[in-house]
């Protein structure tokens, strides 16, 4: 399978498991939004002041919750912003 | 590594295996850019008009060349609104 195809798969699976904890299945609640961060990008999750301010700028709608597009479109911009791909 | 990281990495080769083929290093030109797209996702690849529309969108400074950035953003949309994640 194509190198984009596996990875756009990758990326959907820690969005699957945690946002099947709690709430719509389809989206993720700001706990579990909070876990996924935590255990997937520990160096990015900060304290709970930080993650609140995240949360907000992924709730692209606010809506209350983060959709699958939200949570791609805000992770890939937060990676590059923080600098993940300086070293590649 | 955890998953996201992973993707990202996966996200990032072809990326740079055609950014290296012409111009910039760093960035796709249009050339480049059709190239990706027919290797790594034919389905969207189309003819060369869909091809010069996808570009300018990808393109969103306008500067005529396709950064990282722009490449992780409108992949990812792209990708979502072809419903490539409904069947997952």
């Amino acid at each position: 399978m194509a190198g984009i195809e596996e990875a756009m798969k990758i990326l959907r699976k820690p969005f699957d498991k945690y946002a099947k904890k709690d709430g719509d299945k389809k989206t993720l609640s700001k706990r579990a939004f909070s876990s996924l961060l935590k255990a997937e990008l520990p160096e990015l999750a900060g304290d709970n002041k930080q993650l609140n301010h995240m949360f907000k700028e992924f709730d692209e709608d606010g809506d209350g919750t983060i959709s699958f597009s939200e949570y791609l479109q805000q992770i890939s911009e937060l990676m590059v912003l923080m600098g993940f791909f300086e070293d590649l």
